[in-house]
């Protein structure tokens, strides 16, 4: 049977440590985690990555510490977890000269910028990078986070995707509404630039935000950056049903199929259609030429692995603090938050749905990982392809290593096999992922302010 | 007599049209201001100011559209003066790959950022320039500007200037006190990235800002930007001379002495030198093989501009609408505001204090255009230095054409004075215009908070 290709971004954090910490020190073969703060290391991987025709390299973030461990943060700073953590906007800028193809996907919180400047930042990358913008959508879940943008402490959750939903509707009006089409003239012979009818502000006035503009950017080739979002609660998953075109899927395989069948029937009420969502695993590879190369690598990074970083970072997850347990304690979840049906899966695996400290950490480790030779990260894929997705962000044990494995040995059974493309698509971000061309589609919510705003400027 | 050298910047703004409006419709050698949002554009355009050994890109921002000019803004649509006009940040940000040396010197408003985000992202992009990133400080000065920003109008002058030492503050002590030196230990051997005993909150509490830090990123090869301001009235004079280390002199040569005794006076009363502000004057240049050669080209450049958009523009900045004049008309300057020293200083030259329109938009072309062959602006540099100034911010007509006239011609006449670097210095953009090393110096305010907050995170 001939399959679809599977789209497939990198994953990735410009810091010593994302979901697999405590590797940066230890000197294995395509290590340069330790030099995440080089761009030279990025730049690299980027051409890698165009070399396997990844669609995107999509940049994750946080704009605070995670939740203290025992009382203090010292693990993450020890550690370089996801502390230091450079800023996604500006790699992605930083990128631009040095790569042609690769989707640029950057994220930003709500509570990190005003509307005004991230469109208009947004906007320009668009039009330096001829459309190849992505905007991963965050309400930042962590108290420090909230507390370097002058909260008292962290905003509540539904409380947070109000502001996302009055956030992104600013940033639509102002990518949108701004500009009608055909206000850039660009007549050198008439001398006009931009014709003054075609230009409006859009005055919106909302609980956060007050923006007359216009935009002072003119229409990138997206107009739109392609959108994502990874929200995993009903409010998130609401969210991203209306906003989003690319959804981040942070399941195990058999956890899987509820998601994804939620995100698509989410998509249909709100007036969109079920393929208009790509939803995209976050998963991790670990290859080598026999299986049993690939069980020893991949035991050997988990034992390098810090484990209470780890432990540190999936108990902030869960609301618990892991710090008072030995390995082999039992984790009372009972006060669990956040990721509360994922520790309650994963207990259900042992007897009584009693879970120690180490079986819960393993299991985290197992769930999104993939082991195995090229054939058979290849099957797993297709059968991950059957469960309802439409592609992979690729997480990482090691930068570059982890992406080199993938590009020079997975790549290429997966092409054989009709699941990843050889050549890029012509076109913007949009146009690579989609097929109604480079901006939103009439479906979105976004589509609808493209000409509402028609008073003389 | 042995001169020393001048800092030479270019003055872009990523826009149609910047100061010499109306002229990017034109065909002329080297016009390529329609392409200004193509990045190709502006990577030459760096590479050949790298050739001449400029010191910096200094890239200018507006966040909205100036006054109105005969009630509406067509004038500055239809243009495309200042509108569009991309984003600053992210330009210097996609430079950074393609030039090695080159300052890059971005333009960020205090109304436009919140302190976090933009000490996170100038930190970033000083990490992977290796130091080249400058910071022009400004409090945005049109009303569109402010209630794009959420104001119902624009915010008054002094309390700009208040609002901007908040945002300095706050930006300084994260960049300054949440690492102390020393903190990233990135050790292998013991697997620390960084010591958590001095790493730090810096609970900022202020009037527009409450911010808790750590800043997420570790210090960045100058730690805080080279840091300039191009304030004019005695409030921005002020608060120039307390930050800034590059200070931009708007003024004619006849004017300048004053201001630049101003700004080293200034700069001593806040416990600085006088040499630790580098003053620069924005000058633009016509340059011909002879001084008929230069002056038609001055003529043809001036003729072709868009002289009721020029008129929009510094009808704005002296709050007059200039659009009810026809050009022989007399200009009401009893209202004036903001540069009401120049227009009364330029209309002393007429009968009576009478001035025209035209004659006004004249002189404004005038005052810091220097026109000649390569021999007659190097002796007017000298003069130029020899009022006291450091450098020049190096305007232009055309983009690239001016900078390509100015370093092919003019730069090999300042080296053979001494007055142009023929090599770059080592070392960060501050160690290349100044001799103290990387960070600020002990006088400058931001100083104080390093190692200021010592509390345990």
């Amino acid at each position: 049977m001939a399959r679809k290709r599977l789209i497939f971004n990198a994953f990735v954090c410009p810091s010593p440590g994302h979901v697999k910490p405590g590797l940066w020190p230890h000197d294995l073969p395509g290590n340069e985690l330790a030099d995440f703060d080089r761009l030279d290391t990025w730049i690299r991987l980027a051409k890698k990555l165009e070399e396997g025709r990844f669609d995107g390299l999509f940049i994750g973030d946080v704009l605070g510490l995670y939740a203290p461990y025992g009382g203090n943060w010292d693990v993450f700073v020890r550690d370089g977890n996801r502390f230091p953590m450079l800023d996604s906007l500006i790699l992605a800028s930083t990128l631009v000269p040095e790569t042609q193809n690769l989707g640029l996907i950057l994220t930003a919180s709500v509570i990190q910028d005003h509307p005004y400047s991230l469109a208009r930042r947004i906007a320009t990358l668009d039009h330096f990078s001829e459309g190849r913008v992505g905007w991963n959508i965050v309400t930042s879940s962590t108290e420090n986070a909230h507390r370097n943008y002058g909260a008292d402490t962290i905003v509540n959750h539904d409380e947070r995707y109000e502001w996302a939903e009055e956030h992104v509707d600013a940033v639509l009006k102002l990518l949108e509404g701004s500009w009608e089409e055909g206000a850039v003239v660009r007549d050198s012979a008439r001398r006009i630039y931009a014709d003054p009818g075609k230009v409006h502000r859009i005055n919106h006035e909302g609980r956060h935000y007050r923006v007359e503009g216009p935009l002072i950017v003119h229409p990138s080739p997206q107009r739109v950056p392609t959108l994502f979002q990874a929200g995993s609660s009903p409010r998130g998953i609401d969210f991203a049903t209306r906003f989003a075109e690319g959804a981040l899927l942070l399941n195990s395989l058999e956890g899987a199929g509820n998601v994804i069948s939620g995100l698509r029937q989410g998509a249909a009420r709100h007036g969109r259609r079920p393929e208009d969502i790509k939803i995209l695993a976050a998963l991790t590879f670990v290859v080598g030429s026999t299986e049993r190369e690939a069980k020893e690598k991949w035991e050997q990074y988990e034992d390098l692995m810090n484990h209470e970083a780890l432990a540190a970072e999936v108990g902030g997850n869960i609301g618990i603090d892991l710090s008072k347990l030995d390995m082999d304690d039992p984790i009372d979840y009972s006060n669990a938050q956040g990721g509360i049906g994922k520790i309650i899966a994963e207990a259900k695996k042992y007897r009584n749905g009693v879970i120690t400290k180490r079986q819960y950490l393993q299991g985290v480790a197992r769930e999104t990982t993939i082991v195995g030779t090229p054939e058979q990260v290849a099957d797993r894929l297709e059968q991950w392809q059957d469960a309802g997705i439409d592609g992979v962000n690729v997480m990482n044990y090691l930068i570059p290593g982890t992406y080199h494995d993938f590009v020079d040995h997975v790549i290429p059974e997966l092409r054989s096999r009709g699941l990843a493309q050889t050549e890029y698509s012509p076109g913007t971000l949009r146009e690579k992922l989609f097929v109604e061309g480079p901006h939103l589609n009439r479906r979105h919510p976004g589509y609808a302010y493209r000409g509402a705003f028609t008073a003389p400027l």
